[in-house]
């Protein structure tokens, strides 16, 4: 959310829509009946920018491994809090730290589901080596995303890399507005996979995600990326982001 | 639980006390109030043949990828219930079908979490094939477990086979135990991996969990395993089980 406005509404309904069908449980509610819900969340919590956050599980039901009765309700929580984007535009002026985990994620990190036990211990490895963001690396060397975000490289000969959306990451909203941006200018981008030695040999490297928008890369594990500072493209991309963002 | 008594209660405490160590969740209580409460429990819910299901959280705090504050108390959930042991025997006595499907898991199903999405899939996806239980098969044909139980097979030169415990199957207390009794008794045990071809080629197939004990498989996918009824070996060790369990 930024002033007040929720961004990408739609994509963010939409990606819900599909996780929510490839984990087979309906969507208990309308999507206006939602939108209303969501915007009466952020107006109690008094949120103008910040995130809008929501969860659905299959519902109440005794515990067991298989789907609950037919007719179980799901259940929807909302949650809504001011993001300190002071600090977080801050943080993209330094640029921040990525270390590179091994890829232990199930075979299916595209369903963004709460099942998030190998991000968390990732995310805290991050933390404990003072980074902010870990990078999964799948046995082949390849990076496949962040903990919470999509990892994106620009080589040295200028082309923007991050990798395609297959079953292997999460598809970011903001990835896929950023997709859209790259291709309406004179940027040379390539929806392919990098490896940690291409990053590390990286001119810039940057993450998206919805509550950091684009952030500056400027160190993964030992090595500094370009000159150690944000590059010229991240900056730009980042400042490019909310021009071209749905509001509503 | 049987008659009242909880069984292995040493070796389920000393498995939790592991995958707490293994994700840094610190014991919250002393395993003696722990093992109060779960007595507590078992009797307000008049418990006799049954289970007690225990659960631990981080705790209560902000919604973030990284552990919370230090200091932030583990939260314990405790509940109990008695089970259909009839009903179970019953099941044991016609032996159950098995379907096989893709290992998606995470690399550490060593670790006993409540992130158990794949699991969910898998076991719904066996419910809707008219099976009782899925066992996961990795890319090289290889059984690793059932979405809810370790996985056996008896060759017809009379092997028992099951994988060893290593991070990719949860070492099951019942597939404890019973390696125990296997090892003193004249039986031919081999801890290792099978195939699924391995399996559809079996004298006699089974899975073992707390709550069923060994339960006689004699369907996997849709071949026949041995004459399609419980094998001598399964029904044996399933008799065996509690003469040898620890009971307090």
């Amino acid at each position: 959310m930024r002033g007040g406005a929720i961004i990408d509404e739609r994509r963010h309904l939409e990606r819900l829509r599909r996780s929510l069908d490839e984990l087979r449980i309906p969507l208990p509610l309308s999507p206006r009946a939602l939108a209303v819900i969501m915007r009466e969340t952020i107006r109690r919590n008094r949120v103008r920018d910040g995130i809008v956050y929501v969860q659905m599980t299959r519902g109440v039901a005794r515990r067991d491994h298989a789907f609950p009765p037919p007719g179980t309700t799901p259940s929807v929580v909302v949650t809504a809090r001011n993001l300190d984007i002071a600090g977080n535009q801050r943080r993209a002026e330094q640029g921040i730290a990525v270390v590179t985990v091994p890829e232990t994620r199930w075979a299916r990190p595209d369903i963004k589901s709460i099942s998030l036990l190998p991000n968390v211990l990732a995310k805290q490895a991050a933390r404990e080596r003072d980074a902010a963001e870990a990078w999964f690396v799948d046995r082949n060397g390849w990076v496949t995303e962040g903990a919470s975000t999509n990892a994106w490289i620009i080589t040295r000969d200028r082309k923007v890399l991050t990798r395609p959306a297959d079953n292997g990451i999460l598809r970011g909203i903001t990835r896929t507005v950023l997709i859209e941006i790259l291709e309406g200018r004179s940027l040379r981008f390539e929806e392919r996979a990098f490896t940690v030695a291409e990053a590390y040999e990286a001119a810039e490297a940057f993450v998206t995600a919805a509550s950091q928008i684009v952030m500056p890369v400027v160190r993964i594990d030992d090595r500094k990326i370009g000159d150690g500072t944000p590059g010229p493209v991240a900056k730009l991309l980042r400042e490019a982001f909310h021009a071209h963002a749905e509001r509503t």
